[in-house]
């Protein structure tokens, strides 16, 4: 029997038709082949990019670099106040920073492949970036993400993060604020979950578990045990420990070929700080579109499982 | 440059991203194969789906059935109350009816191949499913749906719609009908749009026009003009005006052999009744996920170009 279930704070309902169920490795995705005839993220291509905002190097040459993203969605001119005094017609120009974070020279790896260290260095990056966007002229949030796979939108093989920096606060994260106003309904839902058959990861640090009402197959997310409301704020130790985590996510979803997205989810108040991976192995069609349900077609007691031993 | 786009009365966002735009025949797919071994929705296989519900006559065969869906999200049994005495944790049975319309015996034909009074039929049988299930003991929205295409979430070629009837309403259309709680807000965008260069059709008794902030490639709503709440409330000749717009727009999406959802959306008090027609000719990737925020690689304005001038 399949279940209705609801977002722990959010108004949002999944479907668990876990009797259309498969075995996780039913999931399994045909591996892609890396190749490309020319690749613009590659050493020696460096002057290909637009001019370089920084770089973690390594010997004469780098691990990690990034830059301004060739083919922006956003961009820092024009206007960037949302005009509301049209009440159906609400807008602004599409301010803000759009970056590309290349992880590492090497073409043929994964994120999954990397160390932890050179992960932990990742996350370093993101951390710093967001210190370094947050606080300019117009910024409301600064959105970091990662797409793995083409299934995951992603258009360049070689393996990168992104950055966009822009003029608004997405709903969603003033939604998980508010539902976080008086006190953090995230710390409390760790207390549960890390005692729960969704747990998949702990250690000193972090914890990592399949949402109750996940809304993707095999969606998992990373919180610091201890209450911070950004990445920005962890010591390094917290970072990591989330990078140990991430590391052993991302080596299960390997082993499915999983395409995936991650991002980051924080506020500017009392949110808990969140890692978020939405492996992309089912696809939303007109009843998902239409009533904002989402059918699961595994549970996440299952993927917990899987994550945990296999 | 680019903007960003309030949806006319919902807290949802879009970038149009028009500096990373294509030409509207730039988003044409390959066109893919409809062969299959062995069809479930074909004549003469009718006794290998579930049993039928209803369907449409034409002559000894049939022009449309409808039945069960073999694999059903949703299923007629179990607990149909959302039990919400646990804050972090509400949750029901899968509690609902699940059913495929099939909207031609001719497998190799798709919607937009059919004939207006052909696609009247398939409306009319809408409305009928509808009103069938609509007072059904626990249910309280039935989701009437349309995946066209591989990319839009359809596992079987032979065109179809399907209905899920299920036991929540969706909160997207609580907030539709929040926001036309006083007075409907769509009436006035209609009025709005009706002489916009969103507008792409329109009849007697019905309009099209590319929403303001659309989210997605070539998305096009249809409205009726006068206001109904459900399409179980239009005369015949409404069905019919509806029908024939509805045949304009899957001719032009045709030409771009594009994957789309279809669906339904209508309250129960004073929601103006919508025909929401979503193509799915871009990927969302992290950044979209993550914010809510979407990026549509193509203004609503040259998306209404393309429907009325191609």
């Amino acid at each position: 029997m399949g279940e209705l279930r609801k977002d722990y704070i959010l108004d949002r309902y999944v479907i668990i038709a876990s009797e259309r169920n498969k075995r996780p490795h039913q999931f399994r995705q045909e591996k892609v082949s890396k190749h490309v005839d020319k690749c613009f993220f590659c050493p020696g291509n460096e002057h290909l990019t637009p001019e370089e905002l920084g770089r973690i190097k390594k010997g004469d040459s780098w691990l990690i670099r990034y830059f301004p993203n060739k083919f922006p969605a956003v961009k820092k001119k024009g206007e960037m106040i949302v005009s509301t005094d049209n009440n159906f017609f609400t807008y602004s120009d599409s301010f803000g920073m759009h970056e590309v974070i290349v992880e590492t020279p090497e073409h043929e790896k994964e994120l999954a492949d990397l160390s932890v260290s050179h992960i932990k260095k990742i996350l370093n990056v993101y951390s710093s970036r967001i210190k370094c966007l947050a606080d300019k002229p117009g910024i409301k949030y600064v959105s970091v993400f990662k797409n793995h796979g083409k299934d995951a939108g992603t258009s360049i093989i070689h393996t990168h993060s992104q950055v966009i920096a822009y003029n608004i606060v997405p709903g969603i994260i003033r939604k998980k604020e508010d539902a976080c106003k008086d006190s953090c309904a995230y710390c409390r839902i760790i207390q549960i979950e890390k005692d729960s058959h969704r747990k998949c990861f702990e250690n000193e640090d972090a914890v990592a578990f399949t949402p109750y009402a996940s809304r993707f197959p095999f969606e998992i997310w990373i919180l610091p045990k201890r209450h911070r409301i950004n990445i920005t704020e962890f010591n390094d130790r917290e970072i990591e420990s989330a990078a140990k985590i991430l590391k052993k996510i991302l080596v299960m979803l390997q082993e499915l070929n999983s395409p995936y997205n991650m991002y980051l989810h924080y506020g500017t108040r009392n949110l808990h700080f969140q890692i978020i991976i939405a492996p992309r192995l089912a696809k939303w069609a007109g009843f998902e579109l239409s009533t904002g349900t989402i059918i699961n077609p595994i549970s996440p007691e299952k993927a917990a499982k899987f994550y945990r031993e296999g």
